[in-house]
């Protein structure tokens, strides 16, 4: 998991780097007063679906086999990797989180998680089969009606403001997002 | 402007770092044989605004007094920021690039630009007043009615698709998008 841990040394030569404001920036970066070299941090993307069974409109969660939340249920999601698009790392979490077969629908939700630094991107997605294949990450993955959703052991606030508006989409009978929510 | 540069040194403790797959994971990443420290690159978001001007329907173009593509015009955009969300740096980035007051509206495209590892996210947005206040990165900030879109100065193709959708649901009649993008 890509964690922000502020930057010590200079990523091309290994210097330890001052923090100063560059020439035409108005924010301190790591600069390397040796070889130069501005180091920036920005927000990542986690990238997921939220995968339904449409012949009764169960919905597909696992249960996380890793900390954080250990035990706690979580819709397919993860980081965002370099070389595929936002769709394309939402379809390869929910493989790898569920080993689900899934077809991909439109973006859902986009979730600011600004305390973390992360960009939280729901793709809706409809299951092609019932049968899973939970990836190390994952202790199981299980379809849940909305009445039967375990909200007091959801591992996280974006996976629960991505399932309630779903429902609430849903009983409302109107189309399905996409919602932009900030989580505080 | 943050651009992915290969780790040679260990962010932590300056070490020559090794690519390995880590444990647990299934890509190579930089991991320093000293400290243990994995390093992980990942996609950045640029966010940005196309600032219609409502009375008679132009739209804001800047254009560029910084490489790359400088002299070329484009969407007010820039690198999202840690500490803020989405549409707050898209809104910080008109501020900066055009100085133009606006007010955010929905998101309007979201653009995957592989190669370069971005995503980039366009809010419709409306102008409060004809006022614009170009800040360094920008020569001139300007309105432009669809007729007088300069197509073979834009600078970069996110720009021009994020323009043609909106031109195109406006043509249409229909709701303005959400649009999502792949750019080859
Ligand atoms: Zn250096
Ligand atoms: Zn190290």
């Amino acid at each position: 998991m890509p964690l922000f841990s502020r930057f010590k040394h200079c990523s091309n030569c290994g210097s330890p780097v001052d923090y100063r404001v560059p020439p035409d920036d108005n924010r301190e970066r790591a600069m390397c007063p040796a070889c130069g070299m501005v180091h920036y941090q920005n927000p990542l993307n986690v990238v997921g679906t939220l995968p339904v069974w449409e012949a009764d409109g169960r919905v597909l969660l696992c249960r996380r086999a890793i900390e954080p939340r250990h035990g706690l249920w979580t819709l397919p999601a993860g980081f965002m990797e370099l070389g595929e698009t936002t769709a394309e790392g939402a379809l390869r979490e929910t493989q790898e989180e569920a080993g689900a077969d899934i077809a991909m629908g439109p973006l859902f939700t986009l979730l600011n998680v600004v305390r973390v630094g992360q960009v939280h991107l729901f793709y809706l997605a409809t299951l092609r089969s019932l049968q899973f294949d939970p990836g190390p990450e994952s202790l199981e993955a299980q379809l849940f009606a909305e009445a039967e959703i375990p909200w007091e052991e959801i591992a996280f606030q974006t996976t629960r403001e991505t399932l309630r508006c779903f429902f609430d989409d849903r009983r409302a009978g109107r189309g399905f997002g996409p919602h932009a929510i900030d989580i505080a």
